[in-house]
Formats: C-alpha cells, structure tokens, sequence
C-alpha cells in the first residue's frame, strides 16, 4: 500500500496517488501530495517515492546561496541561491527528479510535457536518463536556446502559435489522444512536491541566521509553493522557528497574481509579451494557492517594468557576476521596489532565488529606446 | 609573510609569491604554489589566500558526481562529475575562484586573460564579482554563445585572428603595454591550486570506494594537474590509498599530448579546427608536466575522431540526460577507446569530469556526411 495520497489543499477532498494530473473533482484546484505514514526526523525531507532516495536523479538541489554585496548595497544582508546550477539550467530540476522518480516506480514509458522552455528542458533530460520517451510542447515564440536544449535531449519540442494556454490544450489534447501519462509541472503533485527541498537546503545553509524574506520571480509559482510547503514543515517538526515572509514579482506585462492580490482589475487577455518568458502566465492554475501563502506569511506582490528587468539583469551579471535569464532578474527587480517601499528594511535577512542561467535565453541589455 | 612561494614543478627554483605569471626563469616551465607553512588536517586542501575562506566566490565547487548506467553499460561502475554545474557553466571556476581571490589580496583592479571561450567567461565573471575591470582575449572563431557570455559579466571580447597562440601574445602585449596583470589560466599558479578541489571532493564523495581511473579532456592540463596535485597531497596526508591512473583524451586535429605520450610524431602546425574548442591547444604550456602525470599514475593518452565525439555527446544527453559540449564529449569518447583497449576493465571504478555546458557551444548532432 502507497504512503501517500493526493490531497486537494483547497477544499481537502483525496483520492489514491497516481500518475494523472487531473485536479480535485471537487473544485478544479491542483492536488498535492499527502503522507499517510511517515516517521520523519524533521530535518529529512519525506519523499513520495518508496526507496530511500530518488531512483531517476542528475545531482540536482545542494545549490551555494551566495552574499550578495553590490547589487544593493544599502541591504547588507542580501543572498543569492543560485538555482540555475542544476542539471539543466533551472530550478525546474527539483520538481522533475521527483516526479520523473515517480512515474518510474509507476512504470511509466512515455509521457507528454508543455513548457516555456526550461520545464520542457528539464522534463526532457530526466525522461532520456530514466529510458522515458518524452514529448513536449511549447510556445512558438520560445527563445532558440531553450528549444535547442530541449531537442539536445532527444525530444522533438513541438511548437505550438498562439496564448500560453493553448500550448496545454494541445499537450492534454496529445496525451488523450495517445493514452499517455500527461506529466504537468504545473499540475502534478509530485513536481510540486519535488520543489520543496528548496526550503530544506535553506534551513540547513541558514540554520541560525535564517532568512526572514524570499523574493521569488513568479508565473506557476511552483517553487515559491514548493518552498512554503517545506518551510510549514520544518515549522511544524520544531526546525526553524519562523516561516519567512514569502514575496511574489511579476512582469506588468504579465501579472494576474500581482492584481489579484492588490484588488486591481486586470484580465488575461489584457496580456502582453515579455522578456521574462518563463513566468508568462496569464491564468496560474494555482493561483488562490499562492495568494494564500502570501497573505498567510506577510508577503507581498509586486510588478516590474520590462526596462527594469533588462537593466536588473545586466547589473547583476555585471556587478555580482551572476549571469541570469531574465525571468529570474524579475525578482532582484521586484525587491528594489520592495526596498524603495520600506517593505524590505535594511536589517532583513533576504534571500532570493537565482532560478535560471542566463545562458539559456537572450544577452543581457535594454532595449535599444533605453539605451 | 606569506604562507607561500612560488615553485617551479620541474626543476625545483623558487621566488616569493606574486601576481605574475611569469614562468621559471631556469626552464620556462610555468610556477606552482608551494606552501612554506601549513598546518593542515589532511582533509582540507591548503589554500594560497590569507584567510579561512576565499573572498572572491560564487560559490563553485561541491559539484554532483551521478552514476552512469546507460551510456556504457558494459561499465557498471562508471560515474560523471557534472563539473559544468560550476557558477559560469564550466570547472574553469574553480581555478579562477582562487586566482581572483589571490589577486584581489594583491589589490589587483585591472588584469589581462585570454581563452578559447570558458575560462574567459569564467575570469568576467569572477572579475565582475570582484570589482576588478577584465580584458579578455578570444580566439575569432570561439563559439557565438560563449562570446554572449563574456560580455554579459561587462567584459568586451577582443578576437583575435590567427591560431590560438596569436590569441596568447595579443593578451601578453596588451598587458605590458598597460602595466596590467596577466591573469592567465594557463601560467597562473594560483588558478591551477584552485583546480586541486577537484580531487579533495572526489575523495571525500567516493570515501572508501575510490575511482581507480579518471578520464580527463587535455587542452592545457589545467584539471588533470590539479586534480593530480591534490590527490598526491591527499595519498600524503594518508586520506587516500591510492592516485587514481589518471587518462588525457585530445581530439586527433590537436594531440600534442597523444602523440608525445606515444612517440608519434606531430607537429603544432598539423593543428586542424576541432569541435572541440575547449581543448584546441597545439603547444600546451604544461606539456612535459602533463606527460609525467600521465606516466607516473599509469596513466594514457588517446586522440578521438570528431565524428565520435559528436557521437558520443549526443548519446550522452539522450541516454544519460547530460547536455555537455563536445570538449566534454571528448573523454567519453576516448573512454570507449580505452574499454575496447582492455585498459579500463568491467570491474574499475571509472570517474570522468564533465568539464563544460552544452548550452555554451553549438548542439549536438552529427556532421552532415555522417547522417
């Protein structure tokens, strides 16, 4: 018998674990996972797999979170954790490994994936090391790096014109029509599930000095859940003592949570293009979800302009030397306004997720208006 | 005083310890570190800095080492060190981590490096972080991507025409011509102790069951030596039993090393363009130190056909999820050659470093003709 279930977070409504992405037949909410039994330390994360440690890996997590002295100097207590030095180039890594480690105990062989890029580069890797046969769609207009990556791992990424929705319509609609396995990073609970180890690695790097703010760059917002769910963990076993205030950023260009969690008035087609290409989603399918973990932990929700993102980017690399894609510098931009605004003082702990590498998207530099 | 000199590996000379990258004035041979006092423990690796920790980090090293089971599955007991998951995507941070801490002690603010595409990413970025201003030399046909990443860290690309050694001289030039540091990944002593990682974390992740071989890609020999300096400290200090053999694969467009190994005769202006860029070094600086490494561990040196190590990179992000660049590929690809060889056998445990990103060169695939 399975140690775990799928529960509903919403309305707490589960059913037995399996490989479907289908959400709770209560309220359309995505599942999450749930232990029956587990005899935890507090400090060892439980794992949804039944062996010891998970069977399809490529070493990621254990990623350095690093001080950051230059960028914003007036917060002298400012941290980096460089997620992008996981095996793929993204924190996507986490979710993947743990959910590609399921569905091969569940004797999965092939599987449909839809992506902006870096969960499609990711899904693809942990499919070829685990023997799984992979297919995933993404937007047409994914930069070519991504799409390269991808398909250097044997997947033909199938691009697919039109709003980001219409990229898992096509992927549910593949999976369907083929009998397979539609492994969703947005919709499964083992990827959700996997993310969390951010939060474990955290209080072990912090331990006595933890950070009393995160700043994540959010569309899905699947690492910022995941990291809540593991700091209410290590709450609740006695490991920390605090859950820190977890802060959402958003493109304006994109920013259904931001306005939602403001009470301002913003649709999904009001949507526009940005650079911050891996957090382009218009509809999070777990956004009560997340509004909830901000308003639980004091959090906030902040939107950045394209030419701050830009230039953010540029001075990170520059100043810090830390080379990030875009979508990442939509945090370090997000927490400059947090400062300006006094939510973000000057004797907080900060820590912010560095979540993909720079490599994997366009170089660094404002537009040319801006220039 | 300082705890170090500066030592000429092969015959004995000494000077006090300092920024230049000047070579024995005996031999020519470039300098090593040697430590005039150090208490150590054993376990942890002396270091040519003053303080207890390096300044100048990004947090390299700590790399994942991950079971293969696919890629030669005749080889049960093969592993990969995923070296690229270092903070500007390849093992050069390492070495460079040391030498811009070393430099900043020295209040270096400008200094010189020239590289075929890694080190140089590697030397902007950890400038970046340091507040010291980089020029860095690259070869004009190095890779569009690793290019786009040295300028990302606000360093400008100077590309220079020519074989590689003219990339070596226009970078000396520049740098007597300014009064400037050569901060040179080849003759620098520092960045070659910082290499020495390498080997302390193998034998702290393998413990009692250490690889018997390592596999490395020669270009300048920068991680073998380092590797090799530290597993000889280490056998010292009684940590390990053994020195792993230790393996160099070139590419056979560029093989001074195989060639001197093996007698054969070669001759630099015999260099043809490789794919594998990283390690198109016609005149390494390290020859003779490189060969009595080789020799000394019991040790070999085998050249690869470029189709192969097309081959063999793209096997090895489709079977094993690793998405390297084809230097990288080039160990693996000599790897197969030692198995049919019989000088790797079923029962040795086997290690090889998987030196840099797949997603800073071009991607994988076979030439045209080979389809």
């Amino acid at each position: 018998m399975s140690h775990i279930k799928l529960r509903c977070p919403k309305c707490g409504i589960s059913r037995p674990a399996d490989m479907s992405a289908e959400p709770c037949l209560g309220c359309g909410s995505p599942l999450d996972v749930a232990y029956t039994a587990h005899d935890g330390d507090g400090l060892t994360m439980p794992s949804p797999v039944h062996g010891p440690t998970l069977d399809v890996t490529l070493g990621e997590g254990d990623t350095p979170s690093i001080q950051l002295r230059t960028l914003y100097a007036r917060l002298p207590k400012l941290y980096a954790k460089l997620e992008f030095l996981n095996p793929t180039g993204s924190f996507k890594d986490r979710g993947t490994a743990t959910m590609l480690s399921v569905a091969a105990e569940h004797g999965v062989t092939e599987l449909v994936e839809d992506s902006s890029g870096n969960a499609g580069a990711s899904v693809s890797a942990y499919a070829a090391r685990a023997g799984i046969k992979s297919h995933i769609f993404v937007p047409a207009g994914a930069p070519e790096a991504k799409l390269r990556q991808i398909e250097a791992y044997g997947t033909e990424a199938q691009p697919i014109e039109g709003p980001r929705e219409a990229v898992t319509e096509a992927a549910i609609a593949y999976a369907k029509q083929h009998g397979l396995v539609y492994a969703s990073h947005m919709l499964s609970p083992y990827f959700a599930e996997g993310t969390k180890a951010f939060a474990y690695e955290v209080a072990q790097q912090f331990s006595g000095s933890m950070p009393g703010q995160v700043v994540f760059p959010v569309g899905n917002g699947s690492l910022l859940i995941g990291a809540y769910n593991g700091f209410r963990e290590l709450k609740a076993s006695g490991q920390i003592e605090n859950i820190p205030r977890l802060h959402a950023v958003q493109s304006r260009n994109v920013m259904p949570l931001v306005a939602a969690f403001n009470g301002e008035e913003w649709e999904p087609e009001s949507a526009t293009k940005t650079v911050a290409g891996g957090i382009s989603i218009a509809a999070p399918s777990r956004q009560w979800q997340i509004l909830d973990i901000l308003r639980s932990t004091g959090g906030s929700a902040v939107a950045v302009e394209e030419s701050r993102i830009l230039r953010v980017q540029k001075s990170l690399a520059e100043e810090e030397g830390i080379f990030a894609e875009p979508t990442s510098a939509v945090a370090f931009a997000g927490l400059e306004i947090l400062i300006d605004q006094g939510v973000i003082q000057e004797s907080d702990t900060v820590l912010v997720p560095v979540t993909g590498f720079g490599l994997k998207d366009e170089p660094p530099g404002l537009p040319l208006e801006e220039k």
